[in-house]
């Protein structure tokens, strides 16, 4: 429950997609790497607040206690402090696992796709971040899923906000995660959980709520960097300061348009230290409302400096950023579409079925389809001694296979192979085989 | 302990590996499917034999007891029969899990891959089988391995010897072991194995050993067709009639030159039903002994039919054959001879460094490394400010990146760009960006 089989259409959407997001992540000069499924279990603890519950533990068979990874950032961070790298662009597309409780219809499930890009090093202010935000940017893009939005803020702005309304630091995260259902529910019902359930006071909700329900750009930033409260308070200062050199940066990027800084978002993970920022679609005309709403954020991230050094023996840190593309749910809305198109997927790749019109030709065929496959031309034929033409072009036909390559009695006789466009049913040519036969292939 | 990283190198490697692979498994018209890691623990329970004992198992946190999975076969058969299917041709790259005792220098670990090529229905006999040889024939070829041979065999004819030597059938599979080990030592050990553990009488042994010695083509399968003793059973006949065609088969494939028919391969999986095979590299003159020895087989499989029907609540069978790559023993020999090799292997597919030769440039940078991203062109800039030229061309030959685009104040002005050529220095072009420029870079 909540794990599946992927049968061959949903393997060739994924593989689809997949391809997409590797390509942009190698376009930005991102190496792979491979970390085990199985963690140490002490390696996964503490690392993910409450969710803990979530992490998959392996039976005590004897030797090592060990989990399932929950996602890929925190082996990423293992594997660096353990191989002491300090600098590196890495992307890792991977399963991770989680006991949650699956809502498939949501691409919700317990073993899911992660395709998580990051940068580990020391560089100069928020270039490796633009770069995260762009490549966003360019992902969402290249898949052509409609419009999108993708919100920034930084945690040192939020801890400011909290900090200059009065919440007490112990309050920070709990507090933080109320803040963050502003995009699902209005601010009175966020006023009223910060009141009622976590006790803050009704004042000190209403000053977080004047700044979180704040959005814009630039414009907001210069703003915000003039507030009285917020600009006494060093943490926000340097967020913002941050924050302004980002949007220059995307400035030059040209991707502004699509990216709002959004004093609501907060994230639920713990490690984040700096920029944050989740990608959501945008409702088209067409859409059904319930399909966005299940849709949710595509993909998110954020900075996180001080998770490398929580497993280096000397603390010695390793700023990071990274970003983790939503690759289950981007699945969930392509596979819908494909569905809603009526689009037959093809599942092999196949471009010329050889076939045999005649009975008594095997050999013909066996002997053909060997040098097809020898020349790299991806072929089949069917596992039936004599099949008949129809079932053979039948076959073509279910799986899509573009071409024909027929030998009968004549065209053994004559040395030449009939090649056969199964769509038009045009018998496009007759040549001889084996070189020149190949030749032709390399035209399709 | 058994499990490891794969740092950017190997990853690198790993994927020029199973890229190969994979385009010879789409080239025979195969489907991809994916299966999940987690498995009932039932599902897996009573398929490996005494080898049970190495499955992973998840702790009972509540819900359904899970293992991970053993291998790909499994999963594929219970795939096929959940979901009632027939007939399917696919591949499957995945990880698969084992308690076994790592023996990492032989390519042997506990978290390793495997690649499977499997062919399910009910076809004309032997035609999948062949194909299937093939495959393991392209692979090694494609791969540049060095000479290889593939021992093939029938469990069938295996079962059929032990039958016409007076074996009982409680002790098939006991012996079929022992019959196994005659690839690393010497008939007289295997004997006495048979005497001394099994419990043979030296007669029994000595019948046995007249057939499992012997190795060779068709010449042996038409002579054992003959065989006085063999030809009288009916298991063995019908063997050797399908390992007849299989051979004539193989013969218009043309790559008999590389197949042995030797009677004294087993294989170890309870589960083959009929056409068993295994490839081993030769050994090369200018090797060590020890590292072939080391490498063993390099890929193995067979048919079989029972599986699939254990499955089934009905016990509807489907007739199955397959090969698995054993990837994780070809990557450590490509591994090490990359390394013996000195070649460098580039992790990265980057071709150009967007560079500044002043300072005070970064928006031009960001402005023309965003366009080339954009145009689809693998690009990297460092994070820096106001890096040295110096800094960012040895960057560029510390990863291979083979081009350096410049742009200082006098391109800005001109509105063009200094393509340098990083290994030969040579500053190949000036051109206006950024239309030409791109259709340069198609020219790369």
């Amino acid at each position: 429950q909540g794990t599946r089989d992927h049968p061959p259409v949903q393997a060739a959407l994924r593989e689809r997609l997949l391809g997409t997001v590797v390509a942009c992540f190698k376009r930005h000069g991102a190496a792979a790497i491979d970390t085990p499924v199985l963690e140490l279990r002490e390696t996964l603890m503490g690392k993910y607040g409450d969710n803990a519950k979530l992490i998959y533990e392996l039976q005590d068979q004897g030797g090592e206690l060990l989990a399932l990874r929950y996602d890929l950032t925190v082996p990423f961070a293992r594997y660096l402090a353990m191989n002491k790298i300090t600098n590196i662009k890495r992307y890792h597309v991977a399963k991770v696992y989680r006991r949650d409780n699956p809502a498939t219809t949501r691409g919700r499930y317990r073993e899911f796709y992660q395709c998580d890009f990051d940068i580990a090093g020391q560089f100069d202010p928020m270039l490796p971040d633009a770069e995260c935000l762009k490549i966003v940017h360019e992902i969402l893009s290249d898949l052509q899923l409609g419009d999108f939005l993708i919100k920034v803020n930084d945690r040192r702005i939020l801890n400011g906000v909290l900090a200059v309304c009065g919440i007490p630091e112990s309050k920070f995260i709990t507090t933080c995660s109320t803040i963050d259902k502003l995009d699902k529910v209005p601010w009175e019902e966020v006023k009223n959980e910060m009141v009622g359930e976590k006790g803050l006071s009704p004042e000190a909700a209403d000053c977080i709520g004047e700044y979180v329900q704040l959005h814009g750009g630039l414009d907001l930033i210069e703003q915000l960097l003039q507030d009285p409260k917020l600009s006494q308070n060093k943490l926000a200062k340097e967020g913002l300061g941050d924050m302004k050199l980002l949007f220059e940066y995307l400035t030059l990027f040209g991707i502004t348009g699509k990216i709002s800084f959004d004093l609501s978002l907060a994230r639920g993970l713990d490690y984040y230290t700096g920029v944050i920022y989740e990608a959501v679609l945008l409702q088209q005309e067409n859409d059904h409302v319930e399909d966005l709403v299940g849709v949710g954020s595509v993909a998110g991230g954020g900075r996180y400096d001080g998770l490398v050094g929580m497993f280096d023996p000397k603390g010695r840190k390793v700023p990071c950023v990274g970003v983790s593309i939503g690759i289950e749910r981007i699945f969930s809305i392509l596979e819908q579409r494909v569905k809603a198109s009526g689009e037959k997927v093809r599942t092999t790749e196949t471009q010329v079925l050889v076939a045999t019109p005649q009975k008594r030709l095997l050999s013909a065929r066996l002997k053909l389809i060997s040098e097809l496959w020898d020349a790299g031309i991806k072929a089949e034929m069917l596992y039936k001694k004599d099949p008949t033409l129809l079932k053979q072009l039948q076959y073509c036909e279910n799986m899509g296979i573009p071409l024909a390559a027929i030998i009968g009695e004549q065209e053994l006789s004559d040395g030449v192979v009939k090649l056969r466009d199964v769509a038009t049913r045009e018998e496009v040519r007759r040549m001889p085989f084996y070189t020149r036969f190949q030749k032709s292939f390399q035209q399709l």
